[in-house]
């Protein structure tokens, strides 16, 4: 199972934005739309063994598992639409418990430490981080947890939470990459088994 | 430089569509989009190195230029206003000769052929196929060129030009990725000098 947390700082925590917007007063909901994306779209197939939480402001999470999913498309605006879904069941969610919005789909009253303690279980946590190992050096992990942020840095509490918890600190390469794009660079390096299987 | 010609099939050809509807009656320009995000955005930082042709149904040509880009943003809407521009701007293109829409956005009348012909000319045209020799093996050339297609697959006339123009047959994985996804990949291969440079 590959799982990634992406933490959304300006997300929005009602339902009621504008999907003509959602590079502006919808808090760039766009930059987390177009993780959903990388998480689970292949040509003509999709990632089944992946899963995505997407923590807003820290205090909503919004989960997407890849064996459920139905109704996701590649583009922005119809996943903006599934992430309004589960904003608008988020009053179903009750303390960590969570409410299916649409099939796949979960929203729960969880901040980054509760959805970080409960997916790493089982889950090696790899850090993206400037000063890390080369990734072509790491063995891929079985079960890889990554953690990213969305267009903005991670705050000081969270860089401190995510080192404290990190099992593995790797760099993608010489270039700071948005979210997306390092999730896209992430499962390469799993399909390939680390450069090596192709 | 970094060059890449992307192939829409079912691409809009006149600026009437509605930018609300860009994955069903925009013929998939959402797929493009994404295609124009990967080829320039890194974490604050943009790819001026980088070039992309968006080739519409094989008649009409969109260069973007990233040393001369000004008004890009990574979400699909923004980027497919500017397409719209570019396409309300193509009366102005004459024969093969571009008009410039937008700052670093040309539209022409060109067709696959004929910008592969004139991009190719100093760089290394780079075939993505699933028999080709794993991309880990192959060193990064220094003017790569690639070639995809959008959400479908090549038509045979132009799996046949790429084929006879093509330097190098490479494949970037075990799994087939969307365009955006590969190019992506692509730009990691080569950031890192063919996974050796972190």
């Amino acid at each position: 199972m590959r799982q990634f947390i992406v933490l959304g700082h300006d997300a929005p925590m009602t339902s009621d934005f504008s999907l003509d917007d959602l590079a502006g007063s919808a808090g760039r909901l766009d930059a987390l739309c177009r993780c959903v994306n990388s998480a689970f779209f292949l040509s003509h197939d999709f990632r089944g063994d992946a899963r995505l939480f997407l923590v807003l402001q820290d205090e909503l999470t919004i989960r997407f598992e890849g064996s459920e999913l139905r109704r996701l498309n590649p583009d922005e605006r119809s996943t903006a639409a599934l992430i309004r879904k589960a904003l608008e069941a988020k009053s179903k969610a009750i303390g960590h418990m969570e409410a299916e919005s649409t099939p796949g789909v979960y929203v729960s009253k969880r901040d980054f430490e509760a959805v970080l303690d409960a997916a790493s279980k089982k889950a090696t946590v790899i850090e993206l981080h400037e000063d890390g190992s080369p990734v072509v050096d790491v063995e891929p992990p079985e079960n890889p947890l990554f953690v990213l942020s969305d267009h903005g840095d991670f705050s000081d509490e969270e860089a401190e939470l995510l080192a404290e918890q990190s099992d593995l600190r790797v760099r993608l390469g010489p270039k700071l990459l948005h979210g997306n794009h390092a999730m896209t660079v992430a499962h390469n390096y799993l399909d390939t088994e680390g450069y090596a299987d192709y």
